[in-house]
């Protein structure tokens, strides 16, 4: 047997999230994945591993899942006949042959996503579904600032939702960039560790700061509140991209 | 009376091209537009004129159309009204109040495209029906090169698809400009007039000589040709944008 990583893109609006579910038997990532594997490799169980269970609409372009196949199993092909079934909206990036101790979740060290909102007054149909249309006026620098309270390890439990499974809500973010391209802001977050709808739950109290909904000095007071009323809305999952994981 | 510009976005996917069609009905920018439009304004008959009649596929940015309406429209409230009933998939994004004497079609002197296109081997689900997928190894350089030939007023008959009811060939491209955005070529093109396909051949004539298809040189031969067969293929219309119409 070898160990291989696959890395997945997909748009996130094709799926009803990555987790297979089976009542009723919607159409998801793992599912998709996972029945296209058994028909290629020709076996009836597959045992897989993702480093993110993304949601219903959230893209990816770097998640990445782990399985263990027979050594004589050409991953060129392999990736040739996946990208060939798992259409429309997912696709095999690449497939990298690792050790055997390599786990897609446990092993990988920071995961990275970014939130692309646009806030101009009017919808933009070419960007619907990949970029989250953000109707109110906000300060971008006002944004920014707010931003820099979240750096580095903190109990995040004001931003998780309340379904969140996660053992602990410490997390340690490594990076909150907000960058403007053209009518747009880009939030780009990394860490070692998410809890559920965290990413779209900083990105909504982001966007109240920035348009005056809550105070412009609010985020200090919310982080240490842990309490998930005093945080902002959560936005769509339309703007949000599972970017990358990293692993040694 | 009043002449109204609308700039109009839409999402070339979601409709069968500009053009209304009433055999079959099927949806267009055009018919949804005006359909809107009368049901807005109350009429029952409506004269509507557009910059580029762009096909099934093809994207915009900033076609135009102009129409005339009674002197007491609001245009705040008719952009809001058609945003509501357009979706999904198309918006008016501006609307202004311009003299009598303004053609959307006839008063442009310029109108300029953007062909996006990725060049990895594996498919993109994310910009699927976005960014044109080309499968070959293309030589971005070679293309640039050979995209000089064009720039200028020529006679553009071999970059002219069959079913083109233009009046003459001659066109002056005064911008054709490739540039590399991260894994993408985006190809750049403005001039006086367009022929039926013609970007979208000039697109496949750069791919087929960036691949080795034809000759580094080929160009000029082909243009002097005015011979659609020594051209090359004609690219799909997901990659192609509208991007502006330009007024004095």
């Amino acid at each position: 047997m070898k160990r291989l990583k696959l890395t997945l893109e997909y748009d996130g609006t094709a799926f009803y999230g990555y987790q297979r579910q089976t009542n009723p038997p919607v159409r998801t990532v793992q599912g998709t994945l996972e029945d296209s594997l058994k028909k290629i490799l020709s076996v009836e169980e597959l045992k897989t591993a993702v480093c993110g269970r993304t949601d219903r609409g959230v893209h990816s372009l770097g998640n990445v899942m782990h399985l263990d196949v027979e050594d004589d199993v050409d991953t060129y092909k392999l990736m040739g006949g996946l990208n060939h079934l798992c259409k429309p909206g997912l696709a095999v990036v690449s497939i990298d042959e690792v050790d055997e101790d390599f786990h897609a979740r446990a092993s990988c060290y920071e995961r990275e996503y970014v939130y692309k909102m646009h806030t101009r007054r009017q919808p933009s149909p070419v960007r619907e579904g990949r970029v989250a249309h953000v109707v109110y006026k906000v300060d971008f620098n006002v944004m920014k600032k707010a931003a820099e309270s979240l750096l580095g390890e903190h109990d995040f439990s004001a931003f998780r939702a309340a379904r969140c499974e996660s053992s602990t809500p410490m997390c340690n973010l490594t990076k909150l960039e907000l960058t403007k391209v053209d009518d747009e802001i880009h939030v780009r977050i990394a860490g070692n560790h998410f809890l559920y709808n965290m990413v779209r739950i900083i990105c909504g109290t982001l966007v109240d700061i920035g348009r005056g909904e809550l105070p412009a000095g609010a985020m200090d007071e919310i982080l240490a509140s842990k309490d998930r009323r005093k945080a902002g809305i959560t936005l769509l999952p339309a703007g949000l991209y599972f970017v990358e994981a990293k692993y040694r």
